[in-house]
């Protein structure tokens, strides 16, 4: 029996496509720039975006750290939702990382609007910290999938150029917002000075992450992810997977959305369901009745090859992705409708 | 006229008694450990706390900024109420100076429970900072004076202990609210590991706070007020300000309290009022009407030699203290009845 | 034609052996801990040097970097060589990264000793940062490759026991110095409190270094590595040809020795050069004449296939690796000798 | 007896005369910018070395911390001499503060020149660190009182400007420097950004330095200052015996300068005496011969009321001062005349 792992979409494995595409890749020493496939999947995401240049790295944690850091200076201020993955889960990088203070917005499912980046902007007054960047996450992870369309996004833009402050998009699942709105990349390199985008979660890549801006601000981080250690070498193998993933794995993220609202449907009708949070993409955030622990729960149904994951009191949270085949959600949707909590 | 000035206590300046003992006190080489007078502050507001040992500072920043320093180690998280001067009013220091990330409870008038403080500390995951640091700030300015019992302390530093976290008390109000709860600071030493007593305030003092800890603590601090540039020579005559007030100036606290409450009482019968907080020691915080604006009434408060800050949209500030006199009191109830808006 | 790339061993790309390898290896996400491919390096390298604990990180920058974060906290100072890689070509990152300062010996191509370390200890005094961590780099890159024998490692390792300090090894080219030595790595673990091992120069991997210790400084390590953005998700297909070259590619560096070797002596006799730093492993470097700039000498190499890197005034680095063949060295040795910068 | 304390200049104590003109300073909030006294003494500084503002704080350690991380942003790198105050005794805070490296030359007792600056710039690669500033000490205290002229000033100002480093000068003995070159402070604002003027030491104030530099940079250091904690309120009593100082206590450091070489030549006699340092100002540091370690002569010395400074292994350091008077200097003469080791 196969498991359905839906703990995460960073559990992708490479297709034997990719794997293909991947060990035939020609490879060189990209610390000295000469890796071609690396070039090329920088060049390909930068171009996708609008955005001048790339920078291939080892994680989403690297290239948002990176692209915070860059933004930044001492005694600067980072505006975002307390939801935030580069604020709960990047280990405090923000401020360990760049030394920057954070202004905690209280977003709607992770998405902020125009008013609250004006409510965190600081006056300029040398007793508060110096307000230079404002982030999003799209989709919202902790949000539940939940996304930004481009007007919104256009909207915020619009307050930081006129606020002088620096817009960078964690784009760990981009393409889940882009397919979800029906929407384009292209316009995005005109709203946001630098993005992140993750090809090792729903695009099934094993590693990594591009990051994307202008030529000064990648020039930027590339000093800035040499100091964290982020430099690969022959990194043209792993690249080889994003240049492949950017070209098979966009489109079809809208199957991963349409099992999710299978699962949500199914879990709509479970008798150990408190609610369950809008399904927009290819995550479902739910809340366990007060009679059921999350370990309860989540052993019973791994008992059934069913794995999911602990996302705090009485939540539980499942994302579907590439590697959950259309087998695996028959056998999901019967697991879950027939979990027994009263024996 | 004289001004009164109650932007805030920090305006304070000594009185002639207090310049006396100034100018001859006994001074030496502070850095060599060798000024009498210093040595005597800090071993007096030491004892006083009961707790092992002081250090003298230049300010109650610097005495806050040390000790989220010392207690904190690299990827640390300090948790504390979103309104604490040290979050919102030190530039940002807890993330620049120790580069530690901030978990912001929401109290009720910047006072935190013990059940806030649990619902902050991260689980032990590697994508969390390391929790490390719990600080209270006591009384809360921007909580407008309120102020914490014995009893709530232990109550938290219950939590601490149970947690393994450090616990800080930001005094820079201290003994305001050991005059309003009718408490002596004596129990304080056994619930906090560090407390940060400001003397520039209420205490009238020119300059300088005391950082007090047990001794290794203390001297680990001392190390860091090094880096900070905060070791001062001849300090004597700023410390020898601090015993004068620790001995003369904290019982008169209740005076300062109670013309606050005469001025609140007061600015309830004015219409320009929209609200005001509750007055507990020596701060009143209220909003004006949606007709006037911070700036008008500060002016018109100004030209009749009244003067009080703008404390956010709506917001005035004003506190009491040592060099806001009876005939003063007098005079800006006088004041605040007779502003007129309509014209 | 094929190109004698000298400039660095980094450049070395997998075998087909080692390719077949990475391909088939058997991957899991390993930011849950369930690659188990890079379970097995880690274990592998670790059992090597009888240490605990192993980390896979992308780059060798990464694995120095996160140990020098491990092992100081802020107000630290680092003692090392000034020619050491983590001061000279890590982006300023002992500082950047970690806050720490450093004490930086002059040794002898680049190997300090027992004496100097001493010299480099800073007395109990606030006006120093304290003395937290000694490393050495073996081989030692700037200083041409020569290597530290056990009693020498002993003897230092010692000095760090006396004095409280923690003692780390830059294993950029470890095995080199080994097989050099014709010492075995069990032992290191014994006197180092960790170890930086890389696989990608000349072990010839395309991507990584795997940083050993004991369990809880790896457990530290890998919070580090998080906040850095090193957790990487499928990194087994790296991983394999760390444990492919481990099993494969140790012996054979004594052909690169001996390869370096014969181009020294070629150098010898070449009238352009100046002189010749010791030959120990595989590196050399030499100075040229004074009538001849480092870029003239690079262009003539370049135009007859043979890289190499300027190495700073009149200085000429050649690395050889296991891609540098037998015909390279044949076209290479002919190339140098007949290189004429009369015309 | 009095104590002739030739440990540094820092013991200085105020005169009754600059004490008179302290206690009767008009003084308000200097963190609201009414301290009248804080804000002439700042002007009149700025003034002196014809720059444009000026910050006044707790030491010289600060205004150098400051100036070091106005000047710098992460990943940069700061050249100085090696004996360098701000790297040897200010904590590690260059590293601590800044995150900033250092590039550590070796002057001519702490003195460095343009080719050595030269010298110690970065390539521009990833590799390294951004050279960004460059900094002089005036005197250089581990030089032992060693002084720049204007024209080695203007020769690295030169070479500054060239490579657009940013060039700031420790002045913690600024006026023995200009004193002992027989020259004026005003063109010394044409050279450096920023300078760190020292008040506690030779010219007898009991605490502070004060920053100078151009406005934007003031207001920068400003805001540094507010996250050290730096900012005081009355502090008009200090700033105005630095006013006093400035008046009354440059020319008379010609006195100390002689009573220095009194000293020097007395020590040329003395059988105890290894070598002496040549004394160019107020500072005479001398190598005691193998028989007779530090600690044996300072005890023999402080018996008779001399007290000198350990300055490493076998060094002494004496420094004349305002408090060192013709008196002192006949007994301490005597003193060292006779000194005995041979019981
Ligand atoms: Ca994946
Ligand atoms: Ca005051
Ligand atoms: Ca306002
Ligand atoms: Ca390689
Ligand atoms: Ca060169
Ligand atoms: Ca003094």
């Amino acid at each position: 029996m196969l498991i359905s792992d839906l703990r995460s979409d960073t559990v992708t494995r490479p297709t034997p496509e990719m794997l293909e595409v991947m060990f035939s890749a020609p490879v060189g020493d990209d610390v000295f720039g000469e890796d071609p496939t690396v070039n090329a999947l920088e060049e390909k995401a930068a171009n996708l975006f609008n955005l001048e240049a790339g920078l291939f790295c080892p994680s989403g944690t690297m290239t948002n750290q990176i692209a915070i850091k860059a933004h930044t200076e001492p005694l600067s201020e980072v505006i975002c939702d307390y939801t935030s993955h580069i604020y709960q889960y990047e280990g405090g990088g923000i401020a360990a990382n760049s030394g920057a203070s954070v202004y905690l917005l209280h977003g709607e499912r992770g998405k902020i609007t125009p008013a609250m980046v004006r409510s965190g902007i600081r006056p300029n007054n040398i007793h508060y910290p110096l307000s230079k960047l404002v982030t999003l996450e799209n989709t919202s992870n902790k949000g539940g999938g939940s996304f930004y369309t481009l007007p919104e996004i256009a909207a915020i833009a619009e307050v930081c150029r006129e606020n002088n402050l620096a817009f960078h998009l964690d784009g760990a699942r981009v393409f889940n917002a882009l397919v979800a709105a029906n929407e384009q990349p292209q316009p995005y390199g005109q709203f946001f000075d630098s993005i992140s985008v993750c090809l090792s979660k729903g695009l099934g890549t094993p590693v990594g992450s591009v990051l994307l801006g202008n030529k000064a601000f990648i020039q930027k981080a590339r000093r800035i992810r040499k100091v964290f250690g982020g430099g690969m070498r022959q990194a043209g193998y792993l690249a080889a997977a994003g240049i492949y993933a950017l070209d098979n794995h966009v489109n079809r993220l809208v199957e991963d959305h349409n099992k999710a609202k299978i699962l949500a449907e199914t879990l709509q009708n479970c008798s150990y369901v408190q609610n369950i949070q809008p399904v927009d993409t290819n995550i479902i955030i739910f809340k366990l009745t007060d009679q059921i622990t999350e370990n309860q729960f989540l052993q019973k149904l791994a008992a059934q090859n069913v794995l999911a994951l602990d996302f705090g009191p009485q939540s539980i949270r499942l994302v579907t992705h590439l590697d959950f085949t259309d087998a695996m959600l028959e056998h999901t949707v019967q697991v879950l409708r027939h979990l027994d909590f009263n024996n």
